[in-house]
């Protein structure tokens, strides 16, 4: 690169937006990351912006005083959300290089888990007492240089810091200035205690329309707050889990991960569903007999195998999907059960008689016909309990079900496909 | 139900924020629907949080004046949405039963498709001109009853009512009464086109923060405003997305539609999967003679397949999920597929080995063994390759990756895993 164009790149990227830089090192290869990360003049915004894996990848390289020097001035819980990337030693030693004021705020933050209130607060609330005026607040608010982003609610405490109520930026506009922030302060809103699981803090910012919450502690202290951009990130997350899991990936799996990081994480998953096939193998290999006697049997017995898969995936999904948003309880499994039963009756008929109907015309033999519809039903009904019935019973062993519900129900289509198509052949031709 | 539980069940119920009342209707079984739905007094506000396809099961029953009366004091968006279930026909009688100021405002929404910024939008914006002072937008203010949900800023327009710039609230608060809104407005924002896909107004939210953004058309008018609430909405949908296509689903699939609405939806996915099925099958039905004479293939046929499906699909899931991020462009393809390459390459080896061990020891073969393992080498890589290049080929053919990716991939793992399997089987023992 020449140093004029070197310059010309550099005041072209730093003129984007932190965000939109991250997203330009997110769509890149390893190698031009790098290039483009030293180009970086803001380093710790865009950081803060980076999926946790392409994050780590940039901090193993820095040491504990340059990793202090880049987050100074970052939101609390960003801080704390780089700093978890990193291993206990070195969070030591960059807490150690911080103010004083910053590191007890980190710390605050970094004593929850990354994953529930605690950890997705920031410390920058802006507190009134109710006694107050309305008048009062607004000269008070005039001696910040500036009010933190998102913020719609002032926090409503009293002499013990414990959280009171919330004063709505909108009513502190529209109200009389001589009134006192008692009488119009919101009481009917609960805090959201700092041990609450992200996900749960996502669904009732979404169910309220919130754009920022209070967090407190055990005794109602007032910890921080939770702003919507935040939350807008556990959802994203949250929502690209299934998809992920269901593949044997993690949701913060990186696009360009280096082949050295992405080969053994996908072979452990290609190893598991290696031994699930020979398990289905294992099954055909018991009925060699009847495949030498009829070959006709060997060509069709995948199609079987895959229809029940196809089935059992659709209802796998949907159940997934359910139990994810929460919809999926005790009370309605049973009526969820018996549609796929009757979901997988209807469509099973439906493709039983096509493919029944195609193997008489194909192979001229009733027989197999008849055999192979009678495989399809059966396979289609247990693909419709086993998708219902395998995640359910997953969650309630505490296992993922987007992990490992796919792996599981493949191998009951594939064994229970093979097993009812050579076993009725079998019966049939003995 | 008695007269009293069934009053406080209605008590209860009604108690709840609309959004969880929409929760629990959409977590409830068809039948139980519709004795919530007769059981809720605020009936518009819980249609507006249901999704389309629940929306649409109760609107199914309502006319044109109980639609009209239902929508009446929502916001703009959110009646459009509602609207844009139903018939043309029935749009027309209840634009015609609204009142005037409603009808124009719903109009406009309705003339912008639903997933763009026009279809996002509400017209409740709060306009000040440039020129006044902070004292005097304060006063005004004040004359408001109240401010709308998710306000951050006010919107600055001239004459002409084209959007000049932004006043955040947190500024009108925190400078002095007396300087103007020229001075401290916010010009480096541009407003959002109406004709912007939604899911591009979701990534300008997500990048810059944003909890509200103006909306003007072609001439820079300003129409009305998007909130964070419905970007959210969004995000959470197009996450949805490749999820519930990768199954041949619909993202806003309700996990409780009735048997008939489902079965029709999934008959149409098996029976694509069952003409893909086939074709696998038939190139089976090439090799039969070979599988005559050693009829241990057929028992480790199904696993060079099964795992060149598997491989398969964790590349075209990282692959998929790229381009629904933006990430993946003509830049960075080749990077990805070589990457994918050696990944493939290297567990390929790995799987082979593993494989190529198992059956050596098993059947005591090492004919089938060296087959098995080479069949399964090439079946990963062209998993790899097909896995990388099926989604990107189909997004530039403008089909959508997610839905249609799956089906052919697994025809292609399928039909390149026999065929390796079985050619080489042949060749061998010819």
């Amino acid at each position: 690169l020449e140093s004029g164009t070197f310059k010309q790149v550099r005041r072209m990227l730093n003129g984007l937006q932190p965000a939109e830089i991250a997203h330009l090192i997110e769509s890149s290869p390893p190698p031009s990351r790098r290039v483009l990360w030293r180009l970086v003049d803001n380093e710790g915004e865009v950081l803060q912006e980076l999926s946790d894996e392409v994050q780590a990848q940039f901090l193993r390289r820095m040491d504990a005083a340059e990793v202090a020097e880049v987050t100074e001035g970052l939101d609390t819980d960003d801080v704390a959300d780089i700093l978890q990337q990193l291993p206990d030693r070195v969070i030591r030693e960059v807490l150690a290089a911080m103010s004083a004021r910053d590191r007890l705020r980190v710390e605050s933050v970094l004593s929850y888990d990354e994953e529930t209130a605690g950890g997705m607060m920031n410390t920058d609330t802006i507190t009134v007492r109710p006694r107050l005026t309305l008048d009062v607040v607004l000269r008070y608010l005039r001696r910040h240089d500036e009010i933190p982003a998102s913020t719609d609610n002032l926090i409503v405490v009293n002499r013990k810091d414990q959280f009171v109520g919330l004063l709505p930026l909108s009513k502190l506009l529209t109200s009389p200035p001589t009134i006192t922030v008692r009488e119009i302060m919101v009481t009917d809103i609960d805090p959201i205690d700092a041990d609450l699981a992200d996900n749960e803090v996502a669904n009732l910012f979404e169910r309220n329309d919130w754009v920022s919450a209070p967090v407190v502690d055990k005794d109602g202290k007032l910890l921080g707050r939770i702003t919507i951009d935040d939350v807008v990130d556990v959802i994203r997350e949250d929502a690209d889990h299934s998809l992920m899991s269901l593949a044997g990936l993690d949701e913060e799996e990186d696009t360009f991960a280096p082949v050295s990081l992405a080969t053994p994480r996908r072979a452990i998953w290609l190893g598991i569903n290696l031994i699930t096939a020979i398990v289905a193998a294992a099954v055909i290999g018991t009925f060699q007999e009847t495949i030498e006697k009829v070959v006709a049997l060997a060509v069709l017995m995948p199609i079987v195998a895959s229809m029940g898969g196809v089935a059992g995936n659709q209802t796998l999904t949907v159940v997934i999907r359910g139990i994810a948003l929460g919809q999926i309880g005790r009370n309605n499994i049973g009526w969820l059960l018996s549609r796929e039963f009757w979901i997988s009756v209807i469509n099973g008929l439906l493709m039983a008689l096509a493919m029944g109907i195609m193997v008489a015309l194909w192979l001229n033999d009733m027989n197999i016909a008849l055999i192979i519809g009678a495989a399809m039903i059966i396979n289609l009904l247990v693909a419709a309990l086993a998708g219902t019935l395998i995640p359910i019973t997953l969650k309630s062993l505490s296992i993922d079900p987007a992990l490992a519900g796919g792996v599981v129900l493949t191998t009951v289509t594939d064994v229970v496909g093979f097993f009812a198509f050579l076993g009725l052949a079998t019966y049939f031709y003995s």
